[in-house]
């Protein structure tokens, strides 16, 4: 299958070329770079030392004979896009090419108009693009479980049989997102649903659990090919924080409660996933939503089951409770439904002691490289401008 | 009360500023004279024949003795916009400052990205200005009832409480909006509602219906405070552009079967509603939603009420059915609620023969204005690319 992955630098794009390129297809990345300049802005770096993409494109064909062709560009400067659409003709497009951090996108009012502008203006851009030079071509869109929030009803997959004073509907599944970036991800499920309406486009949009681990099969041939491993609190998930936190001794940093219960993911389970719903394209016309994890847990349980791998390979790991930097419910019912992927044929990495054992160990590794003062959270969501980084400390001057 | 009019140069706009100033009011308009400037791109012009912002404010200042201060600037401006915010320091904003075509949204890619991130980013900076410098301050938001498109249920106002697998909650109502316009409206009520949650703003979200007339008591007083008439295809509302087409003796156009139903106001009756939501304004923290409008009608009943108006003032007046250029159901279940601002009092002008009348007459008065190539409609939803204007006809030269 011809698939184009937008955002194929990043962290869940690239693994997802490997995997796709690996089991067959043949894959294009188009990708700006926007991941690797925040990384400069915000003074962080990947845990795990990546290479730039034109070098892990020749290892990956040197190691495996395949080629994956890139293109360097913005998706919002559309006469690029369109040339990209009409070049590679794709059958399906995968779109990752989002800024993906809650924190980013609640930095200040700069941070989050760029954060809506660059994912609607994109998908937008990708949705005319679609329909003007390749309208058969599924779009695989990365949405986020955080679009729903967390009511207090059970949370379907992107609809809901709704019954109303003696009628009935299946609507879209009322939705309350908890920051800048969630709500740029709730935006864009409009606006795609709208174009499946107007202009048969066919699209899949994948309301992704949190993503957690680095390494797979892929990934693993050779350290060329590293996948990045984000731990400071902008952009790292919860879990693979956590794991950096205990293997340098650093307290785990979970916020208030940590009641907050969310679906989560192996990122070998979102690589799969990406390939199911290639391989089963929506129909014409049809907005498809799948809920994209394979577990809940709340965000205290997965500070102590890594306090128990600590244990395990002998660290000193100690739970500490912050104040929630973000407004959101400590304790609610959370219970979401997850079977559409199943159904396709996914067979879930669940969470293992192995699996935490070796995150935490490649942490351990790579412990040379943590900054620490990239741990603790800065970003508030209870103000509308917050500083990114913690003021310098004093430096001695050598005298002359 | 101190007022903040944005987009106080408009069609809704103007006679709510004078409106709110005649009830002893202290109001800013602020305005950057985008609709002006569609007109020139469109090559349409209002009905009625409008004077300059400055001329209308003189008039409105010697006639009445009352002061309205205006700010020229774009509130994408950030700088600007926090300026006019300390300088104003209002006790609640009403906003109108948002691209509120559907067509225009529609015509194609610029015009949609350009929609959705005048809109989004204008009202995000509305949020940020109200956080940082009148934290107090009451946001009166212009929404649409196309926000909710037209589900088979009841449409209720904002919220529904959905009972579902033995629990229930009271979630924001789905929405499925039917152009990139309308939809930039729902992305703007997602991130007010969030900004509510997070930072304690207090805002009413008025998800208005279609508006119909031009005259209020303040701009009846004098021809300089004539108010907007839009009959075009692309800025024309129906009911506004059916008696144009019978007054110059142009069938109506209703689009399809003509059974799309939808709420409908008198613009005397918008201006009451917005000064009831100031006088009653949300609570710290409330995001608030009224249905604005006061009668349902199809477009075909619309039609044949211009038909029988058009008869007694002994015009010729046909119906033509066009193949409907949106993507819309053409027959459907509509029933939406729309109590709230009746509960603060509202007392509607409903739509009478009389007022039928006086429509048509304003459009018999300024006939010779109309541009009859203006009025079919050229926006077709099915298309990414749509030409806005008839190509040229020949014209010959002058010999020399």
């Amino acid at each position: 299958m011809r698939i184009l992955v937008l955002g194929g630098d990043g962290y869940c794009g690239w693994p997802t070329a490997l995997y796709l390129s690996r089991h067959g297809h043949d894959v294009t990345i188009v990708d700006n770079f926007h991941r690797r300049s925040w990384d400069h802005e915000l003074g962080a770096q990947t845990l795990t030392p990546i290479r730039p993409l034109t070098e892990r494109l020749r290892a990956w064909r040197r190691l495996t004979g395949k080629q994956i062709e890139h293109s360097v560009g913005d998706i919002l400067d559309y006469e690029f896009l369109a040339e990209v659409m009409q070049e590679y003709a794709p059958e399906a497009v995968v779109h990752f090419a989002e800024q993906r951090s809650a924190p980013y996108s609640m930095i200040d009012r700069r941070h989050a108009v760029f954060s809506q502008v660059n994912n609607v203006v994109g998908t937008l851009n990708v949705l005319f693009a679609i329909k003007e030079f390749q309208p058969d071509c599924h779009l695989v869109k990365l949405g986020t479980m955080g679009e729903y929030g967390t009511p207090n009803i059970d949370i379907e997959e992107g609809y809901i049989r709704i019954q109303h004073n003696g009628r009935e509907d299946l609507l879209p599944f009322p939705k309350q997102p908890g920051s800048f970036y969630h709500l740029s991800k709730v935006h864009d499920s409009h606006n795609i649903h709208f174009c499946c309406r107007i202009w048969g486009i066919r699209a899949t949009d994948l309301n992704q659990g949190v993503v957690y681990g680095t390494v797979t099969d892929e990934t693993a041939l050779d350290e060329a090919l590293l996948n990045r491993f984000d731990y400071d609190e902008v952009f790292g998930t919860a879990l693979n924080r956590f794991c950096v936190q205990a293997a340098i001794g650093h307290p785990i940093t979970v916020y208030g409660k940590g009641g907050q219960t969310r679906g989560f993911l192996d990122i070998r389970d979102t690589v799969r996933c990406i390939e199911l719903a290639c391989l089963n394209p929506a129909a014409r016309g049809e907005f498809r939503v799948f809920n994209q994890f394979t577990e809940q847990f709340s965000v205290l349980q997965l500070a102590e089951m890594v306090h128990i791998a600590g244990k395990r390979l002998g660290l000193q790991v100690r739970i500490d409770h912050l104040p929630d930097p973000r407004v959101e419910a400590e304790e609610h019912y959370y219970n979401a439904r997850h079977t559409k992927l199943a159904d396709l044929g996914l067979k879930p990495h669940l969470l293992s002691e192995s699996l935490l054992d070796s995150l935490v160990n490649i942490a351990m590794q790579h412990r040379e490289r943590v900054d620490q003062s990239l741990l603790l959270p800065r970003v508030n969501w209870r103000n509308s401008r917050n500083d990114r980084r913690p003021k310098p400390e004093p430096v001695a001057i050598a005298a002359d």
